[in-house]
This record gives structure tokens, C-alpha cells and sequence, in this order.
């Protein structure tokens, strides 16, 4: 009994419970995980999730998967087409993981990704030139350590939402991601929000979100 | 000379340059406004605006009006009917300035507003008797100040996406906002994303801009 | 030499020392548990230690228990019936250890404990299920991470002392647990008090101090 | 509009809500001190109120008390016998707001209040000189700002609840009460739990809780 | 009595000591400009200084200017042809006072200065449009208050060094300039250094040093 | 009432309590200041006084005086020869009141006090030209500001204990004082130990009683 | 090549230097030692090292010594009879490390050292039980961790300077003692200075200082 | 496809892409490295490389070399003559691998550079001695942790730009070389910048920069 899962989740938010993994032990991941893949039908995500999680998992449910980048167990069972666009934009090569767990967490709720990776502000021929992509998305997804100063730059570009997502990656100053993540919440460009340092879950499924709003229609 | 008007910006993001007034002397505050009402047939906005600079920007432009509780210099001019529906949502009084700076942006950028005020989480059925009109919104903005947790409550209600604005209102360990700020972003709730402290603006014109995706589909 | 024992303590606040075993080497805690269990007839506890510092002690007090969950090292000698009730809530899986402790230390002290675990906000109706049960409790003791929002929405729902225990699950700008307890010190719910960061001990004292006053009233 | 009145807040906490002022406009806090005023029959209370919140709630509530020191208007209508014993502790003169807060609180809620004033540690023998008062308290609220050590050298004489209160009194690395409140969450005393910063409110109301707990056992 | 002015440093560094007004009497000020003055021949300045102090300046030193955007006092004296390129760059018009003061002190120091005021990063192309006189500068400074990412921006279009100056414009989790701060030191563009929050003299200072440098080269 | 007086304070510590009159009301200070006079025939001080509180103050006690540079309200009496020597050293012109405060503490206390002002890092001649000064003192007190670097230099440069005061003189990134606290508690110099922010008193007391430790022997 | 080491600092300390080995490597701290040994005939010290440090150190100079518990390498050679008396409190067991780190240094500059170790203030009598032998130290240290409240209870019962140490004993919001750092930084007792978080070398550097003023006055 | 070189940035900034390696993978550094060396004829860079990154990267390109100390990965291939002239000074021992990290840098730019090392301004006569040298130089760069207190000094005594480079060297309240980044950015001395923490690379890019402004000019 240490976990009640919530059931009511699938009706009231559309999508099932995802398990965080981290703090939780290798055996409370895998029997939740197995629970869940009993309980629904639909995608099963866990994420921060160790290889020797996924190990334990697989022993329950044997069709999961792993994504090492990502650091995410899944089992992928819809195969509904993938509708609208979302762009997952990030700054530099050490901001993948993030952004992967954006993108994975985001396809998984059905909807169309395109990625646009190491584009940092400090070369900034490199995301001028995909603007003509950016415009095609409902909701664009960006991910930046340092400075974070790459939302703001894509916010000025587009006329969508932008869901920033600042990450641990810097050293010194960059306290962890703090600078990151007060760059990006004192954005001078509108349309900007904002979620946790290193939360590509969070950004995802608040991006996925807001692509299933604007349905067919684009 | 001190201030490059973006004339682009209407077209890059559909909706003119908003003036941020604080700062800018009140001179500054009525020049800005009258050339961007010269520019643009739209609704013109001037956000963190007082009595003064309202004062002076009516001399240059008669029609201009003021909303004291939102702080707000504004010409309304477009007659567009209202489209879709954003819920703003706030924890208490003193939250109401916040709350109205966005309700305002966000009706002013053409949206259907519903206010739900004064639903703090100490008292949850507060919220939860709100739980239809909630249901019914494409977007949610929830201002709250203190702890900030209703958008906590609010984003396991809804399956829409949540705008989380945390206020400076509070004393001691509140820290002019800081905890708030830090309690959204870590909110066990997804599809949650934050603005600034006291952003107001910056929520009313994210979910305007997401709401306008949702189009006539609702 | 390194340790004064404090033996009057007993007499003075009702219950002996209680060793805190973090910081200390092995042979430190093994002694100092030793000479507590023979200097008093009551529960001896020792918080925070590790499975090593237990195999030390239980060389020298066979009658020694762990529990590791709760990291805790115990003597039990009294076999006093358990008074009154103290309710332990804890919002996620990962807070098990301090809720664990919590309790622990509270039912060794002499007091009768029920767990209601697994019960974060963003699920709202998990908490409210339980109202009878926490109607019945003289003091409620609520752990959480990440946003720490429970301990207000409990606060408002029953007429007792809460005692919040924020932990350092969480991740980014959790700042381990730093967000969670400036939460639990703003709550907008009165009848809140706050311990340290993972202080399970110190609420589960404190409130075994408070069901004490209680008596065999209800 | 602005404020729905949580009514049911006297049925759920024993106690009708309180209004706290600060933040809120004279007028509001006027109506909503009458509209308490009205409904309830109890103590009315608002605290954080200013001379002309004051004035402006008497025109309205002629029977309206304010004491200056504890800034709070009062309407006082019961007159219920006060129960048990609370005893509250401060440190220095500056301390005294807060501590009229709290104590203020604590007996309008029907509570018997003891108050042991200027009492900080640089000279202990202030505080042991009061030991026997203490001993007869069920609870005992500290309250101290700088170092914030009271708490601890009070928690270590008693073997009662203690309540810990940190102030913005002092300069410099206090912090505006940070010093204070770090302190005391750090208290290596048990069974002291803390509030918020300048909460004299919260800590009074808690205390009352606990005292009422203890009811006529001693 | 309480200065001793430190004649040497013209020697030294090439420049006078300059007079940091704030946190000195206004009669203190006046005294060390009129010593200032009748010991060097050269350009003196006092920064931050009140209307109040160049008026108590003026009446021992009649020559004395004021600039009221800078809040500088000055006397000029020389009129050497300034030398070089220095480009002042600012993101918006709140920021002009720190980016007046750091194009001043650069001017009296004999370096020739180009003002790009309000060009921020939401709308890129206002700094894109200036590249070319951005590539004939030798040294750029950047002043940029909010998320301060324009040094980044900046710093990736010019191969000369970038001087960063964070200022306290913004409000919430810009901290008083911090977040600008925080962003601007982990700036992933090379070249770039940074000076104290609002720091336009230090800014201006350190450009004419290394402007100087550059001699007639260009 | 509010302030019990601490008389044994002058047996055990060999100076009567000194009133920190921040955060009394001006009644209160005259008052306590009244009590003081009246119970001891030694020198009385007030630190952070007002000159109003020294009015009320001069009502009761006729021959008390008022530094306002040290903003400290005295009664000297006692004509003892002063002892040893405690060398005082600021960094600028704005640290004064803090300097003095420390000095006339000193002082009050019987001790003989040298000043050594304005002679902050940045020139450094100016600290080197007093070395034999410093080398004759029995304890030096550093005063600095900003980056707080001139404990080091003279801590480097005496063989006796050095107490270095941190003061909020700076802007931006001193954050009141946080800056050169920081650097002085890592100062690289052997010997150096520091006090709060802005605490003359607290460095002018503990310097007194090293110097009197020193006694005749000099 | 790599450090210069300070010949001139004996004559101008009156001790030779001290080699702070954290950051070094093994074979820095091996060379340095010994190069400081071949230059002088006094005790030469090494703090903060390693066992592995220590076998090197050996290798070239083998009388040298190692204190495991207070990290330090010593070369103990001068036999001069230790002069007055230098008090080193401390409040836990965990403290210890850097209660011996300042009792060690003390002594090696030839100072007479009493310790009174584990005496917290949640147990008042321990340390009021040691008043008699606090009263004939010249000065005491005095070495606490969690809420660092030891230095203002000694400080108010003796009439001596007292040395805090601050260490980062404690979990949670003792942020690695910080907290224990501003609690001291705030002491409410006068006489009372701080060096930085388990800086025990610089509080018994201090101490010696200041005890070798006294001389063999007591 | 992770990394979009820059391949303009030689171009645009006179030197070719660096690699920052901490946080990539061993496999992706090695790739990136390849891919550089081939792309120019230039220096290639990388920096806080480990030795297995620099074993994988020496199998692509075999004349690649590693710097143990300043944790670099080079291929050198221009023969250029080292132009003008930029001092590199450091505090500690411990701050070695940061200043050689900027001393290597600069030299791969094609600057002649010269080291004075340990000279903390604990034994201020250390860099008083290097006065000459330092005179000769276009722009110091000096590394400093703890109290960060020598840029200061240095800064009063040349004519040239200064870049002060805070280390993480230290504990307790360094905070990992916070307080020496506080120091540095409030220091008094004019002509001071500052980069991040460790940022050893920045500040040689920048002064590599500003010497080449300087050219033959010395
Ligand atoms: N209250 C507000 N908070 C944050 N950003 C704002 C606010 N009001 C306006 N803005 C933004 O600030 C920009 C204008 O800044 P400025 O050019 O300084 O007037 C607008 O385009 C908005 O994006
Ligand atoms: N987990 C814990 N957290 C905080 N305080 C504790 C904990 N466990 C024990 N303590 C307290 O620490 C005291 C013992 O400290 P010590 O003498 O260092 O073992 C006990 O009397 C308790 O008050
Ligand atoms: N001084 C105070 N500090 C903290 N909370 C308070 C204070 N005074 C009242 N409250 C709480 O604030 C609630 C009312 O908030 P509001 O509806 O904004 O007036 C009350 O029910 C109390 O729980
Ligand atoms: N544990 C310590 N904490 C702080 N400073 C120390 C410590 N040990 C030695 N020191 C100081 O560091 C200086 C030597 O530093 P270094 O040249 O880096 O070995 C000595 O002269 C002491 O002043
Ligand atoms: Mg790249
Ligand atoms: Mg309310
Ligand atoms: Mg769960
Ligand atoms: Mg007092
Ligand atoms: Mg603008
Ligand atoms: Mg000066
Ligand atoms: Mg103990
Ligand atoms: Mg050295």
C-alpha cells in the first residue's frame, strides 16, 4: 500500500498517471509501472528513470522500452496518428536530455514534434534560419541552461505560446540552473511560460496540451 | 530617440506593443502611448500605469481610459466579438490587482474571460463548487500569493492547460513572492507552467494567445 | 569523554535522549546507544542511522531493532497501551522515510498513530476521502515535497494543530526542500506549524507532546 | 465581490475567519469586518490593521476595539471563562507586536494567557527565573528575532509544546528575520515547531488549539 | 579630515579619482569636487549624485554641469579630440540612465562613444539592423536589465570585447538585477565580462581602457 | 512593564547594558536610557538613535549628549585615563557612521582609540603609509563596504587580532552589506574575525575587551 | 614554482605559515611541509588533510605527526610552557572535528587550552554547570552547528571575548551552517565575533592572538 | 546531428569554435573535436576535458595534446608569433588549474602571456613586488577564490583593463566562490570586469581580445 494510484487521472485529465521515478526505489517503480499497465490501455511513462529500473520493470511488463537520453521507461501501445506540431528548440548538445523528455512525453500524448537542437543565442544565424518552422507550430518548447536566453529570442519570432524550460547545465554562477530559470520568468518577450529546472515532463504535457486545443484546425 | 517602437510586432505576434510604464517617466509613459495609437487601429495598453501617467496620456489622447484596480492605461478600440474562454482564477483580496491585469489582457486581445475569485485552498470546497465553470475554459489562469498553492489544486481539476501567476503578497518567509514562485514551479500537478511574480500581463496575453488556438472549435 | 549523556532529561521532558546518528562515527552511536539503554527502562531510539551503525549496536544491545525505512534504531521495552491519535499524511511514495519517522518516533512516545499516505493535491479527492478519519485525530502531522501545498488544504479541513514536515523530494527549483517548507510557513490554513526540512523526529515529538495533553479525553 | 466569506469556516475550525488587513483597501477591510460582524455572534478579529482601517470598520461596528501595539481591531463579544494556560515568551521590546499578536489571538479564542516579556538569552537568568511559570503552561509561544536561540533554551526547560516565532527584529544578516527563522527551525530542542516570520496570528492560534486540547485536565 | 584624496592615482591610472556621491553628505560631496578640481586640470565627475550636491558643487566649482539622465556632476575641461570607437548599446528605455552613465564617463576619458539605445531581444531585428556600426567599435558595452540576454546576442555578432552591465530594471524574480546579473555571467558567448548591477561608470571606465588601447590603429 | 534591565549585566560583563534604541519607540528609549543613568554612575550609551529619541532622552536626563555622525546618544562620566590601543581603519567616506560607532563604543569603554580613515584597496599606499601606526595597536577594527577586501590586507600586515566590520555601503550586487561580510569571513589572513553587518557597537565592544586583556603592558 | 612560499610571515605573525591542504595535491602539501619544516625551528602545521596526504608528508619529514579526528598534520618541536588559558566549547558530538581543528592550533602557538565538549543549550545546565572555569579563560571559543545558539548564552556569562564557530553540523535548513551562521552573526551578547563555517583554525589563531595580550597577567 | 557547428564563428569572431566538453559524452567530444580540426587549420580547443575524453579525441586526431592542470584537449597548429603581452596572477595554490585554464587559452590566440602566481594579498608584498611587470602588460587577468580580495589591489596599481576570475576555491561561506564573485563585482578599484566563476576560458578569450586591440602598439 505506499502508493495509491489515481485512477480517476485517465477520465479527468486524458492522459494516465506518469510515474517519477526518482526517490522511489528500483522494486516501487516496477510494481507501479506493472499496476499501470494492467489499469490502462493507453502509453506508460516513468521518467528519470535508471537502466536498472527499466531492467526491473521489463521482468513484469516485458514489452517496455527504455530511452537512454531521455532516461525514460515506456510502453508504447497507442497507435493513434500523431495530430498538430509542437517544436522542441534547445540551446546545446549537454540540454538533450531535457529536451528528449519534452519530446518523448509529447509524442506520447499523441501529438506531432519537430526538433530544432543546438541553437544557441550566441550563434544566432542558426535559429533565424528555422523560422519558417517555428511558424508552423502551435506551441513551441524551448530548452536552455546558462544564461536562458533563448526563449526570449524564439518569443519574438513567433506568434504561439513559448514554454521555457531552463536546465542544470552551466557551472559557477549558473547555481544549478537558477540563472536559467530567472532568465527565462523575466523574459521581455510575451507569450512566455515557464516550468521547473530540468522538468522536460512538464513541458511536454503542458505542450501537449495546448497542441490537442488547436485539434485539426492547423 | 529613446524608444524604437516595433511596429513589426503586430504582425509577427497579432497583437501590438504593450508599454510597461514603470520606469519610464510619465513624459516617456504619454509620448509612447500616443504614437502607438497613431500607429495601430487596435486596442493600446499601457501596463503598471498610475493616475499620473494616465493623466498625461490623456491630453494626447482623449478617448484613452484608466482601470485603477489593474493599474491600467488602455483605448479600447476593437469591437471583434469575444472568442472561446479563459477562467482567472485567484486565491485572495489582495490578489485582485494581479488577477485583473490579466483578465483585462486577455479580453482586451479579443478573449471570453469568466473571473473566479477568492477561492484560497484552506477553504477547498471554495474551488471545487467551481469545478463545471472550470471545466468549461480552454486556458486557466490562477493568481495566488502566500503559499501558491490553489494552482496545485486547480491543474488536478482541469484537463486544460494552467497558467500559474504567483503575487508578491505576503511578509516574512513569503519574500515578496519568492515562495509562491518557487511552490507553482514545483507544483506535483502537470500541465501547470508560471509567469513572473505579479506578471499578470504576461499570463492574460500566454493564455490569450493559446485560447485563439482553441479558435471556435468550443 | 566525548558524549555528556543528558539523564536528567527524562525527567524534565517526559522521554530519554534521543540520538541523533548522523555526523557521528560508528563506535560513537554504538556507545552512546549502549550506555542510554542501560542508564533508562524506556524506548531507546537512534534517528538517521545507517545498517552499519546498527550492527555495531546490536553487538552491544542484543535486543536492538532497525526499521529501515525510517532509518531508525530501537529499543522497545515500554508495552504502556497507545493513547489518543496522531494522524501522519504524506503527499508521495517518496516521502515514505519521513512520514516513517514520524510515526515511529510517535508511537514510541507512547502514542497511538494512523497513515494516510499517497495523498498529494493534485489529486484532490484522495485527501478529502479521508476527512472522517482525520475528524478524529488530536493532531495531524502532514509530510511533503516538491510544492509542499498539503498541509494548507489539511489545515483547512479539520479544527486541530497540523504540524507540517517539508521534505527534499523534489528536483531543480525545489532546492531541496526549500520551496516545500517556505511553503508550509506561508500557509494561508491557521493551526499550522513547521519543523526543518526532513524533520520527521521533530514532528512526531512534538506532536506526541500535544496528543499527550489531549489525555484520554476524546 | 471581492471576498466570498468562508462561513462554514466557524462550523469547520471553532473560531469565525479572521481578516487579515494588510493588502486589502480600508473600505474592504470596513465590509468585511461588518459582514463578519453580522454573522457571527463570537470574537470578530483583523489583524495587520492600520489607525485608519480602524476608524473606517467603526463607523460601520461601533462596538469595535484597536489595540495599538498588536495592531488589531477586535469586536469582543464573548464572555466565556478562558481555559488552561498559555504562556508567552519574548525576547526584547521589539518583540512586543508580535507578541501582543499572539497573545492577543490566543485569548480571544478563549484561552488564559501568560505573558514572561524581555527575557532574551544573553542574560539566562531572566528566562530560568521563570521556570516555574512555565512549567504550569500547556504551550509556550516564543517569540524572538537576531539570533532567534530562545526557543531552544526554552524547549530544553519545559515538556510541553513550544511554538517558535522569529521576527524581523534586528539588522543587517538577520536578513529581516531570516537569521531568526533558520535558528529555530534548526532548534536542536524537541517538540518545537515554528510559524512564519512576524506571525504572531498563526502562532496565538495554534497555541489555543493545543491548549483547548488539554481542556479542563489541568 | 574624513578623505584622503588619492592625487596619485592620475598618475596611476591615467584619470582623476572619481567621486561616488551616494552615501556622502551633501556638503562632503561639494568639498571633495572642489578639491578634485583645484588639484587636476582634467574632466571631473561625481556619478550618482542628487540635484541637491550639484548645487552645493556649483557654488565652489561655477563651471560645474549636471546631467540629469546620468545623475552625473562634471566639470569639462579638456578638449582633446576624442579617440577610437566605443559603441553604447541599451535593451530598454528604462535602462538609459545606466547606459548614460557609462557613454559620459567614456566620453570625458576622450573616447568617442555611439549610443544603440532599445534594441532588446524580443524583437531581434532592431540589433540585427545594427551589425555594421556594432563591427567598427573596438570595445561594445551592453546594458540590459530583465533577463539580460542582449550581451549574449551581441557577443555572438562582434569580435571585440563585450562589456556587460545588468541593471535593476524589472520586478519579481528579477531581484533587483540579479537575474539579469546571473544571466549575463553565464553568457555562452566568448568575450564577454561583466560589472556590478547598474555599474555604468565602471562599465564606461574599463571600455575607455581598453578603447585606449586600440590608439589610432583603426 | 516592557523592558526588564538587565543590572547584573554590569558585574558580569564589566560595563552596564547598552540600549539599541531601533525598533523602541522614542518613549521607550528615554525611559530605559532614565532607569540606566539613574542605576549606574559609568558611562550610558543608546546605539541607532535618533535625534528625536535624543530629545525625549535629554528631557530626563539633562546631561546626556548626542554624536550624529555615530547616531549614539551618551552620558559620559567616568574620568578614568584611557588604556592600551585599539587602532579603528575605514575603507571610505561612507562607512564613517559605522567607524565612529565602533570608535566612541571603544572609547566609552576606557580604552584609547586611534582613526585611520579613507584608506580603502584601491590605493594602497594609503593602508601601507600607516603600518607603524597599525603595528602599535593592541587590536585593529577594519570598516569596509563593497567588496570588504581590507581586512585581508591589514590582517597581513599586524600580528594582533584584527575585527573586521562588514558595512551595507555599495549597490547592485553588495546586497546591503552580503558582499563584504562574505569576503571578510573568507579572508586569507590568519587572526581575523568578524561581526553583523553595520555592528560598530559589537566591534568597538569585543576590541575593548581585548584591549583591556592587554592591559598595562604596553 | 607553484608557491611562493612566506618566509617573512613568521617575523611579521609571529608564526610561520600555515598550509591549508584542501585543493592541493598530495604531493604539494608533501613539499610544502617540508619546505616549511627545513625553514623554520617552530611547530609546523597542516590543516585540513588526508591520512594519504599525511604518508606523504612523512616520507620527507619523518617526526612529523597526524590528528585524525582534527585533520591535521603537525611537526610538534618547540617545548615553550603554554601561557594563560583559552576555553574551547563546543555544543555536539559532531562538532568535534572543528572543536579539535581550533583546540590544536591554540596549543601549537603555545597557548594553555581547556575543553568543554557536547553542552547544547537544549540541556542549559551543562554549560552553566562549567561558569566557575569559563571565568578564568582569557577568551573562549566557542563551536556550534544546527542553530548555533551556544555563543550568545556563554557570551552573557562571561566578561571576555568570545570566538564563534559556526559549523555546517545540521541537515535541511541548516544549509551546511548557514544557519548557525547568521545566529551567530546576530548574537544578542556583546563581545561576541564569528569567523567562517567550521573554521576552527582561524578561531584558535584568533584565541591566540588575543591570550597572548594577556600575557602572564593572569 | 546533436551539435550544429559554428563553422561561421571563425569568421565572425577570429577563432574557431571551443569545445565546452562537461556534459557531453565521451563519444560526442571526440566526434565535435574531429569535426573542428578538420573544418580549420587553427588552434582547436577543448576545455574541462577529462583524460578519457582527451584518449577518445586523440584517436581522431592524434596530434592532440592534454594539459593535465588547466584540463584541456589541444591540437596546436599555428606558429604564429606571440603577440603583445597579458599577465596572468593567482591567489592560492589551489586556484592553478583556472589561471592556467586562461593563461593557455590566451597563448593559443596567438598572446604572449606571463604568470605571477601565489601572491594572495594575505603577504600584500607578494604582488608589490610584481609591480614592473605587471606594468608592462595590456590587461591582467587575476584568479582569486576565498575573499576574491586581489583584483582590487591589482587594479589600483595599473593603467589596463583588469578581469578578475573568481575560483570555487574555499568552504563554509564561500559558498563555491560566491563571495569571491560578490567581492570582484563590487570591487572599489576602476577598470575591473568580471567573469564566472572558474571561468578561467572566458577570461583569457576576453583579454586575448583586448590585447590583440593593443597590437604592436608596446
Ligand atoms: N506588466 C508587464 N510585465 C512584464 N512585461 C510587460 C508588462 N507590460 C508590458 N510588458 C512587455 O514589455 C514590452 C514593452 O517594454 P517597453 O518597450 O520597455 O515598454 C511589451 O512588449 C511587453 O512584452
Ligand atoms: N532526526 C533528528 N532530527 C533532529 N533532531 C534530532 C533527530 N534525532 C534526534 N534529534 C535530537 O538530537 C538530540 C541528540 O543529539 P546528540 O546529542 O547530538 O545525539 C536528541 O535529544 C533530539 O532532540
Ligand atoms: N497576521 C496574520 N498572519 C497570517 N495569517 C493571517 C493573519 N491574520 C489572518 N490570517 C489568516 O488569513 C485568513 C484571512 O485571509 P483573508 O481572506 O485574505 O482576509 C484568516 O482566516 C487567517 O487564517
Ligand atoms: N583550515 C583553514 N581554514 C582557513 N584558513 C586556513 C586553514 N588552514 C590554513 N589556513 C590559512 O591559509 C594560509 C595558507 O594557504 P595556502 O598558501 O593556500 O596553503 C595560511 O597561512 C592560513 O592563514
Ligand atoms: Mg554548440
Ligand atoms: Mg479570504
Ligand atoms: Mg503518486
Ligand atoms: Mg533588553
Ligand atoms: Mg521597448
Ligand atoms: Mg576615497
Ligand atoms: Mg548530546
Ligand atoms: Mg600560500
Amino acid at each position: 500500500g505506499y502508493a495509491k494510484i489515481d485512477h480517476h487521472r485517465h477520465l479527468r485529465k486524458g492522459f494516465p498517471e506518469v510515474i517519477y521515478c526518482q526517490g522511489k526505489t528500483v522494486d516501487q517503480v516496477a510494481q507501479i509501472f506493472h499496476r499501470l499497465c494492467q489499469a490502462s490501455q493507453g502509453n506508460i511513462l516513468g521518467t528519470r528513470a535508471t537502466e536498472e529500473m527499466f531492467g526491473a520493470a521489463k521482468e513484469l511488463v516485458p514489452e517496455a522500452e527504455y530511452d537512454p537520453t531521455a532516461r525514460m521507461i515506456l510502453r508504447r501501445s497507442d497507435s493513434t496518428p500523431r495530430r498538430g506540431m509542437v517544436c522542441v528548440c534547445s540551446a546545446g548538445t549537454a540540454d538533450l536530455p531535457v529536451a528528449e523528455e519534452a519530446a518523448l512525453t509529447c509524442e506520447l500524448m499523441g501529438n506531432r514534434v519537430e526538433r530544432i537542437y543546438d541553437t544557441g543565442v550566441a550563434g544566432i544565424h542558426r535559429i533565424l534560419d528555422q523560422t519558417e518552422k517555428l511558424a508552423r507550430a502551435n506551441v513551441v518548447i524551448v530548452v536552455a541552461g546558462m544564461e536562458g536566453a533563448l526563449p526570449s529570442v524564439v518569443g519574438g519570432l513567433v506568434d504561439k505560446p513559448v514554454i521555457a524550460v531552463p536546465t542544470s547545465v552551466g557551472y559557477g554562477a549558473s547555481f544549478n540552473g537558477l540563472a536559467a530559470l530567472l532568465g527565462m520568468l523575466n523574459s521581455c518577450a510575451s507569450g512566455v511560460t515557464v516550468v521547473n529546472i530540468d522538468n522536460g515532463f512538464g513541458a511536454g504535457y503542458a505542450a501537449g496540451l495546448i497542441n490537442k486545443l488547436a485539434g485539426d484546425k492547423q
